[in-house]
């Protein structure tokens, strides 16, 4: 995508300081926009617009909501007497609902613009945000409601501006696609994980001692936010409701084949055919980052120390992991960085004695 | 971990060049132990034994045996005949069997260890070998038989001296009580993402390409080879079965209640209590850290710096995360930390002028 180069919108609202709403208020504060941050929760609010270092505007060109559906009608209705002039844009995890909300308001409709990031982390909250959390993401937006108003082509141009400025694709949809859509390939994953996790309650911790890379990864988003959750699950049961049928009736097959290797082996051959079909180009590119692998003594001024040496390297560290076995004492670091860099620091760690392995 | 720095086995025998057994000889060779690769697949071999360099000795000290359970029967006899008095090891994912099938050749238990790396790649072959694969990993090694047997303290010394050797971590345990614990942790996550994966088939393309991260990690493990899969499955079929049914309840409540938020937030909820019982470091509970968030300059040598002050405050970081992106000027490093430690250390860097904000 060719880069944006001007500022359509010079300043912004955003109402909801927590993961999406922050993720966006950074990318716009580097560049330049002037970025104000809300929030019901007053500490939520506090640390986002602190990390914006942003003065504030009070007309903003654009007002976003990045709160939960429940509240979109509230915050809407709140904003729009203020001044309804301006543009409104949300990014809601459901579509239906905030067109249906905001329809109920005479004149409001054509000011709004329903959208939705396809991006997002298992944690939430202000801290979790990064400027880069939309790069190469789908982003899509809803140009008209399910009564067939179409929103104004200035709201339309605002709110392409925004997504294309943050990185991501903008992809045109009805609101009843979207929904449809988002129940396969986000809400029935979220079930399916929390349901997943749930079954680890009341397991012996031994067990659990034992879970690797697969049990992690297939849990992950099982640490989401129930409000939020039970909120899009809720919003959107209609469309989910016949994927979890599905969904019943195979695991209802496995269950009465379960000692056949040839049924199960057709299970995981049809789970291969399907995780085959999940495209790489759009949503979540990969970060193209070196990783360089260093095994630390597992105590207090270790990390420093290596942290010392990138330094002396004078590497950037983009991303690490720590991980660490009952009963260790001795743990793995990852570091993320560039090829240049890895390969830099790799030799300056393996000159002064340090136990880095290759890198992948 | 102390270093192993005696070579106690001077040569092995691998019978199996797959992923595993060509990594356990690519970190032994590299030892200095004389490596001899195995396999029924001529060019798997060549390729397993053209990486190892090494030399190859007539009567290895150690026989290993990485290959899929229904092959262990098999090659254990052939091997056992031809040096009965020689040791043996396997790494099977499961671990009743294995056993079963050697307690049937008289004299053979107590020349057998059965034990099972935590450790695994999305890619297998010896293309994808790595020496490092099972550094700091947990290996599970069982040293009685299910009669209560026990295995030669030679045959469970040459074990431990593996599995240290290779960087990893020994924990000793039974082989039921291994097939259990890796049922939940392993095998039911295997189902369970194959499920979800096998439900995106027949969808739109258009739908898929919504895609995130979530559909992605929770089917990241369904693209595993069917073939290896549907022998372990089948093998601890009644470990699983009861983790399957009670699945299969939840799944069943979730699709009565799949309009109550309230209901829906209680799952997600329990998943998020499963997910947290992960443990991270040392066995401790992921949750039981405090998450401390500091914002710091994003060039290089401010992570050291910020470590300098975690030696100086003699706190000990458990795990952080790094937030930062091109285009952004801050970076927000969250550390992990005990209650007690990031208490002190808060303190400490808001005395030292830090951007340091409230625990969470």
């Amino acid at each position: 995508m060719a880069p944006v180069e001007e500022n359509l919108i010079k300043s912004i609202r955003i109402v909801g300081s927590g993961l999406i709403g922050t993720s966006i208020g950074l990318a716009l504060a580097a560049r330049g926009v002037e970025v104000e941050m809300l929030d019901r929760d007053p500490k939520a609010q506090k640390l986002a617009q602190d990390l914006m270092a942003s003065k504030i505007s009070p007309n903003p060109d654009l007002i976003l909501f990045a709160v939960p559906a429940s509240a979109i009608a509230e915050v809407f209705r709140a904003q729009f007497e203020l001044n309804s002039k301006s543009r409104f844009i949300d990014i809601v995890s459901v579509k239906t609902k905030p067109q249906l909300e905001v329809a109920r308001i005479p004149g409001a409709s054509s000011r709004f613009l329903a959208s939705h990031p396809m991006a997002g982390r298992e944690v939430g909250g202000a801290a979790s945000a990064r400027a880069d959390l939309f790069d190469g993401r789908t982003w899509i937006y809803c140009p008209e409601f399910l009564d067939g108003r179409k929103v104004d082509s200035d709201v339309i141009e605002a709110g392409l501006w925004l997504i294309k400025a943050l990185g991501a694709t903008p992809i045109s949809m009805s609101a009843a696609d979207h929904d449809s859509a988002v129940a396969l390939v986000s809400h029935l994953p979220q079930i399916v994980s929390s349901l997943l996790a749930a079954q680890l309650n009341g397991s012996k911790a031994s067990d659990l001692e034992l879970a690797g890379a697969g049990l992690r990864d297939t849990t992950r988003i099982a640490a989401s936010d129930p409000d939020l959750w039970q909120e899009i699950i809720a919003s959107n049961s209609a469309q989910i409701l016949p994927l979890l049928i599905n969904l019943q009736n195979d695991l209802g097959s496995l269950i009465n084949s379960i000692s056949d290797p040839t049924q199960i082996g057709a299970l995981i051959s049809q789970g291969n055919q399907g995780r085959a079909l999940i495209p790489g180009k759009h949503g979540g590119k990969a970060r193209e980052y070196t990783q360089l692998p260093v095994v630390i003594e597992d105590k207090p001024g270790q990390l420093a120390a290596l942290f010392d040496e990138c330094a002396r390297a004078k590497v950037n560290i983009e991303d690490l992991t720590i991980e660490h076995s009952p009963g260790q004492f001795t743990g793995l670091i990852t570091l993320a960085l560039s090829a240049n860099d890895a390969d830099v620091l790799q030799k300056h760690l393996e000159k002064s004695g340090w136990n880095v392995h290759s890198p992948r």
